[in-house]
């Protein structure tokens, strides 16, 4: 589950993300996502339900909150880069957006 | 309560919240403090009541958070810097945290 992903794992977990709007940070074995709501209210509302996902997973997102905006990076400090955790908090984000 | 503070008005309002653990962004007129709590449970905890209040207050926060510790930025964009509501959303951030 906590092992980095290898290439194989890549193509099958990371390549739908990045086909649903993730990108690969520039600086680190990381995804980054921008999710824009109508207001802060559906901005912090999605943070709520993400935040009780993470939690529930063990595992936590590195976001930021503008207004509007909410900008997140998940990567796995204990691989010190994308591990499966990643790939499903991904995608249960995208589900709550 | 949306001009921009004058140095009365910072000294009166803004030196306080710098000897509470805020201090002057470096490259904009914007105040910032890093709170920390045990665990992401208390953090975004905090978020979520601060952001309740945030939205009421009609003045919204910069802020990130990575687990266990929140990042917060204040500035007014209309005034194109610090107004009373940075004053009075820091102020309550640090009766909530």
């Amino acid at each position: 589950m906590t092992d980095k992903l290898n290439d194989a794992d890549r193509d099958m977990m990371i390549a739908p993300l990045i086909e649903n709007g993730w990108r690969m940070s520039s600086d680190r074995d990381a995804i980054e996502k921008t999710f824009t709501f109508d207001n802060f209210v559906e901005a912090f509302g999605f943070m709520s339900k993400a935040a009780i996902w993470a939690e529930k997973m063990g595992h936590h997102p590195e976001w930021s909150n503008v207004y509007k905006t909410v900008e997140v990076t998940l990567t796995t400090h204990d691989v010190d880069g994308l591990s499966e955790l990643d790939a499903k908090l991904a995608a249960k984000m995208d589900d709550l957006a």
